[in-house]
């Protein structure tokens, strides 16, 4: 076959702020799948924060991409060709597919999804890797617990969101951050927060939060780092649990940023800071995604889903979810689905 | 009686590092028990880090000594007088007495000490509140494993030295870092750490570290806290755990010290901080106390005590022991032992 699959390659590995140029859009030929293997048509494409790690050669807990390689990233698609007796033409299935149109994968690491539970870019948010990370952070690493005051910063994102509501659901009061009065509105509002600000307007973090989370704070589900994380930790209790999941405005520095030393709390609380990657819970997955399924069958867990459009736009896509442009999860749409 | 009852009172709230000048000696009456009451001649008190804390109103997990309040601080002595039947002249108490030569108490918190066991003082050293914290620090918040890289910091302390004894009883390699050529000494050849330094002449901890521990860091029990914690954390491995014991660097300065940010490597390499105090253990005292001292009885267990002469030199003892003056544990003999 002669036909073409329009791929984005890591051109350039970014210093600061990546950019438009760190990326090569590029065609090539339609690969096709050998003994074992399977060919995909891909249709949604997840930008994620991690993603920037990835584009960077520091020394991380996964290889990074090299220049010139594919980007690295979660894919939902349909399998058009399967060399493969476990897959069939027309199944939909997700896994680490990358930024390109069709990939050919031996199947490893390819999860089937059944399109009649939900819509099938769920598997790449509240029912994929961000539901995950939000469930085993808040059950596990925050141990979630009744009557307790949750802060989540991030909270409009695609993990926060999530998180957020899991920890309503346990009887907490919920308190997050955001960046736009949108997002606030969005979070306090249809997803039930009991309080939010935005961050960007907002020079007082610690005043804020003191105001809003009158019992001290108990439980953190990090995504951010930087100020806010200092000012929670000034106003955490005794036996707290900060979960650190992600630290987005640190990603983009050319150097650490420094901040105030704060283990000495650590003592006075006795609270604990864990970072985790839900890499670590993939025997679990199956329990995480039974629950999420099960709360979003009842209604009680909402999320939103923000589509571009096309493969070209994939790196503006990422790049606006890393400057915070998205609420709740950002997708890239690269194929109408089936 | 009109026998006279020499006391520290503190003086004033120190700026920065406390100075003798923050203390006032008085004499006042000698107490008398009431009913229900004993009373205690004290033989040795002990000085440790934390009551720095004690010194400062900042908000913190115990009252603070008020001005003009006898300096709190724990002891041994022998029971004098009593009018509680659980105790009778002669008894040898441990308890939060303290720094005084006489004390009146319920009883409460008061732990009677078998004289025939080991020698008196180490009731406030190796068989108290120093080995008490070393043991569950070691065990319970590093959950020390076999084959594993531990580091110690403050290493030739009362609770570091033994920290790091028990880390080498468990099968680790122990690497610890203390304040002078003489102390690297005693925990490298007496106590049998594995490697150590000395960081008021090292330049490059991180590259010293890296040296001495070629297979990374998994466990990290901290009493200093600041540059050397920066460059552990640097260097930690997947899954470490890190104890925070102390954060002795930064007890005196009169603003926080700055940092450079290290959250994202708690991601990266899924590792968990968590502060600790021996009061939230106290329900396993027993158990941590029967474990140290078969360790001490068979010969397991290497500790050094260091005395200061006279009430009158607790000041300059609790000073000396900030300044990291002393090796192993700092006591002062208030009265002979009967």
């Amino acid at each position: 076959m002669t036909e073409g699959n329009k791929q984005i390659l890591l051109a350039a590995r970014p210093a600061g702020f990546p950019t438009e140029s760190d990326f090569r859009l590029v065609e090539s030929p339609r690969p096709s799948p050998a003994a074992g293997e399977v060919l995909v048509r891909i249709i949604y494409l997840s930008v994620d924060p991690y993603m920037r790690g990835r584009m960077s050669d520091a020394p991380s807990y996964a290889r990074p991409v090299q220049i010139g390689e594919v980007m690295t990233g979660g894919c939902v698609g349909e399998i058009v060709e399967s060399q493969n007796p476990r897959f069939a033409p027309g199944d939909i299935v997700e896994g680490p597919l990358g930024w390109q149109q069709y990939a050919v994968s031996s199947g490893l690491g390819l999860r089937k999804i059944e399109p009649k539970l939900a819509p099938i870019s769920t598997a790449l948010g509240v029912l994929g890797m961000p539901g995950l990370t939000a469930y085993f952070g808040m059950i596990d690493v925050c141990r979630v617990k009744a009557g307790e005051t949750v802060v989540v910063s991030g909270a409009a994102g695609a993990v926060g969101s999530l998180a957020g509501q899991i920890a309503k659901l346990h009887g907490c009061r919920v308190v997050g951050t955001a960046g736009s009065d949108d997002k606030v509105g969005w979070i306090t509002g249809e997803l039930g927060f009991d309080a939010a600000f935005n961050y960007k307007t907002e020079s007082n973090y610690r005043a804020r939060l003191k105001e809003l989370c009158p019992s001290g704070i108990d439980e953190y589900f990090d995504n951010v780092g930087g100020p806010m994380t200092d000012a929670v930790i000034s106003l955490i209790n005794v036996h707290a649990r900060i979960a650190i999941c992600g630290q987005i405005s640190q990603y983009n520095l050319e150097k650490p940023e420094m901040g105030p030393r704060w283990l000495g709390q650590m003592i006075v609380k006795r609270a604990r800071v864990e970072g985790f990657l839900i890499l670590d819970y993939a025997e679990r997955f199956g329990e995480g995604l039974e629950r999420m399924a099960r709360w979003l069958k009842e209604g009680k867990l909402r999320y939103r889903e923000q589509f571009a459009e096309g493969i070209e736009n994939a790196p503006r896509a990422f790049l606006g979810m890393l400057r915070g442009e998205n609420t709740g999860k950002q997708l890239v749409r690269i194929a109408p689905e089936p």
